[in-house]
């Protein structure tokens, strides 16, 4: 409850800096008899990892995660999943020089002010880094997830001004942008070389959905599903925005027009991206998130330094140009973890309930 | 934690239905020695309520609330603080129709298949009214907020598709829309007067801003401040998006205009809304949210009974066209509540932290 | 969590002072479908109640409980339950003297140093009259768990120096003391009466028994179910020691003798108490705990007031002889809400565990 | 919240089987600035170690810690520190014959019916090698208590039928036993001694003692400190019974004796031990604990295997045949881990308060 767990029945907890001896996490909760082995994570952290192709950082973390507990003869236990990735690739040189100054739009100056002291390395722990953990952990939710017929998949919706439609789930996985456009992406790589040129940084939009999701996940009125969603993606960082279904677009719809209207054969619509009253409707569950522009760039900045003085700032380091691009995984794991967590907690309280009344298809 | 308590140092737990005999909450975690009475209460619930113009609601609820604990000769004891208001214009009549229909966009659908049972009544505790218990529980999060220099406000920034800029706090509370722009209000009360003729209902957008946050509020990396505070917007009812700072807008942003930069003198623009790295920078904390249209309109609408029949849906009742009206007071309680947490939390970690550096003013 | 609050997934918290308005509980997290009223919770109430024996406070409260939410026709719907008892016999008077001194051996000299300001009437917050609504929860989950074939009954085993062996449950709601012998009631009806007259106040020893409880209650490490069961006695007004089993007893005992051998016809003894490793091993659930003796004696003590002054301490009132007495639906109230609580999180994590292994008898 | 974590504020979360790979924690809210290196945590974790006398299990664990995060230039830095032990001595083969038997008194019983499936190496999950994480952990939090003036020591007070009276806190750690009495230890070797002859094992008393709590620690009403200190003793392996102050003894005792009398001088007695109303009154906080005799013994026992048959059991292994004597270290984490969560928990709420009474020398 310190701010490093997430989840209230199926826990993660995670540690570790940018540039620390390691990063670990402790999976608490995960039903026992779930077939899991090192590989099933290492496949979600290898979409994630940096360096993949020239549009991200090129910091090269082999991210090896080893599982240290929780798995017994290839299947959890019930009891704690302990797990690890030793940190190799952590080049401190590279952040000495800004050990004193606060770079602008970082944590510097909130950690800072906040602890008094601060691992200046990276980013110590306000660096994204952490989320490979994240995406270590999902990965376990997944697996489970899927054995109930649960999907998470997550796609990059808009980079920068470039807005990007929905076509495929098939092309996702084959472009460092997560890009379910295939004829999108001549103009995704033109505007990141031209980005890297400027020596800048952009922001991009992420949409993940899960299908197969039953009809009963969420808690009035605090624990809705879409307000636990939106803790976790909010919780990634550098996002700034969150929306469940048609989101903003909403403000300026009329009832009559947003209300799903439902047949026997189904709903008529989505709107709602698969939530009503905070609960899910077995309707896909869509949700859509911001991330800024990366504040890692190599232009000058404006900051201050520890003692209030006016200096200028240059972030060398290797940084990706765009956080958005690998943000993809880190959503669908949140997602993921959100899930499994209502999962369990709805069937603590309702594993008796039984209803005679049919469910959309 | 089965989802009628919010926050972790300072909680509060709801109860109560719509038509129930009461709702009630229990505030836990006051600091002791904050002068309180009802009265302190009243005036947030007030304007939160029900029937003060014809643009909402012609519900009539006096909502008078009682302290029955928790207070002692005037001033909080450190002990939970019990709230109850009880229901007395509660027209069941008006409900009984719809008792094995599931109303389109609402909660009926989802609650039935959760729970096997639901108090259909004017929506039962899927009720906005519950939210009456929200405001009661920010209010007392707002006297000590103020009395640490914290002032949370927040106002309409779009109805439908009508724009709202930000004009003067002083407005807000003069008008029932609380629009910060007085020149606007024509135009919203055509609108809303159309909107009714047309049977219909819109959405609205919200924004909250709180003033005087000190350095260092949020905890990484689940609990950030943005994280828990989109958590707490998102769970009022018929929210369907949250942003901080720029929001959405942050995608197209290119870093070198988004990062905020800083000078001794203070921070140049407040791109981020007030939140570094998931803790608070000390600038104003600004979120915005989206509500979507009210679900009960009059239109008759296509939806599904009990035994999974094809039904049409007419909700009588009396219900807001625009939800978004009478939510400004309860996004204001709910930036509150989760200031308050975290200032609780911050403390209990940090309260020994001294730092030489000095603040941005 | 801010200490007002018990159970992680069936929770109660409650509010209100000995003396204030009324007294309050939220129950969350109970399954629906449960059928509930008001007379369910009044009848354990009553078997607490003061003034119903010349050997208990004479104190009158009706102790009247409304359910104010959360149940409708009849059964439970899942969503909070609210429970209001009003309190109707304040004789503040009584009280008022003490106002500025610290009785011995009562929470006056901590609540005033932790909180600054105290309710000093009757004890405030911190009163045995709190427990009325661990009562009132208490049989809700006690509902509960009946239909699971689990119940929980307890009784005293010892009165100040008089040890009472089991005899029968029957006889335990027949007389003042909850006492299981009948043969013994002369005895402990002397020794009260001369009690009074010696104008002090004696301990008590109690025992709780669950029977019925399946295999596999309780979570490694820290939340055993004898842990939390320890936690859930031990914070009952005036406890002092717990025991699971055998308790202390254990210390002098051997390995060979404390074992508890199996044979496919069930366990040969349950020195155990009902729990292996933390968890639930299907035989009875069996405690004991210690409460002190009264504080409140009419015996003049020594203590100090606010100002640091020495003070010679008169407490007049009408207080509990021995608040062991009224304990026991106490702590059969406590023993099941842990029962509750962990039943909830055990299927929540294992619903689908199927053993083939036969269950002992 | 799944178990495995202990804490609201500061919180300890473990992961780890006796023969896994490694064993490891996350310690979560420690403040920062605490001076902290892995010697800090060695030492404790050196007095708890196997092997260091002819009376405990030969197993052979170096129990070398890590500290891999959340401690930056020597202190700590207020982010989540990760501990690990890598386990070194972990010969399965001596565990592999009773794969499918439940050895009597263990929790292979009650694990396998919890989860359909268990770790039998040593154990697995329920092993008190889990409590090597706890006495790390618990070593963090003494080093922060010693900077506030609180320490934490503990002593064995019986062995089996040997009573230990209390001489002197500095010859506990000259002794395998950690016993305060230098006469008794030929006592104690002697019964040892002969206990291993006759192949069997005994229980012990172990108490703990924190000097220099500050008045004010604990909430009311569930989240007591004595609550709280039961819950983390009873959670430690084998303990049956938690005292606070006379516990049990206090049940023959009269209130005029029991009640603690004040002067202006302190208190004239501490009958309560250091807890009044649940919240700590600045005198020494005292408990005491139960702990059972090893299941573990190599006298063949009578038992079941998964299929329901009849077994005997034989436990050969290396086993403490006292677990009581390592037990000492990790009453004393436990009870540090309890003072300081509620340490942080009372500033967090409390801060603010001042008091012009005089405390208590």
């Amino acid at each position: 409850m310190s701010g490093n767990t997430f989840g209230k029945l199926f826990t993660v907890t995670t540690f570790g800096e940018s540039h620390g001896e390691a990063l670990g996490a402790i999976v608490d909760g995960c039903p026992p008899g779930v077939a899991l082995e090192a590989s099933d994570l290492q496949h979600d952290l290898d979409r994630r990892r940096p360096g993949t192709s020239r549009h991200t950082t090129q910091r090269r973390e082999p991210d090896q995660v080893r599982i240290l507990s929780g798995v017994f003869e290839g299947v959890t236990t019930g009891t704690p999943i302990g797990l690890l990735i030793e940190n190799t690739d952590q080049r401190s040189k590279d952040y000495s020089k800004i050990k004193d100054q606060f770079r602008p739009a970082h944590a510097d100056y909130t950690y800072h002010h906040k602890y008094g002291i601060r691992d200046y390395r990276g980013g110590g722990r306000s660096s994204a880094r952490e989320t490979a953990m994240r995406v270590a952990a999902g990965a376990i939710a997944r697996k489970f997830l899927a054995s109930q017929g649960i999907r998470v998949r997550g796609y990059m919706s808009q980079l920068g001004p470039i807005d990007i439609a929905f076509k495929q789930w098939e092309a996702v996985d084959t472009n460092p942008f997560f890009c379910p456009d295939p004829d999108k992406l001549p103009e995704l790589e033109a505007f990141m070389d031209q980005l890297r040129r400027d020596q800048d940084s952009v922001g991009a939009r992420i949409t993940v959905v899960a299908d197969g999701v039953p009809v009963g996940l969420g808690e009035p009125v605090f624990d809705r599903l879409d307000a636990d969603l939106a803790h976790a993606l909010m919780s990634i960082n550098a996002v700034k925005g969150v929306e469940i279904g048609d989101g903003f677009a909403s403000v300026a719809q009329r009832g009559s027009e947003h209300r799903d209207e439902m047949t026997p054969q189904g709903f008529l619509s989505n709107h709602a991206g698969g939530v009503l009253g905070g609960i899910s409707s077995g309707q896909p569950l869509i949700a859509h998130l911001a991330l800024k522009p990366t504040s890692s760039i190599t232009q000058p900045g404006r900051s201050i330094d520890v003692h209030g003085e006016a200096v200028e700032v240059v972030t060398k380091g290797r940084h990706d140009p765009c956080v958005g691009i690998r943000a993809t995984p880190i959503a669908e794991a949140m997602m993921a973890l959100t899930l499994m967590d209502h999962y369990l907690r709805h069937r603590a309280q309702n594993a008796d309930v039984e209803v005679s009344t049919p469910r959309l298809g």
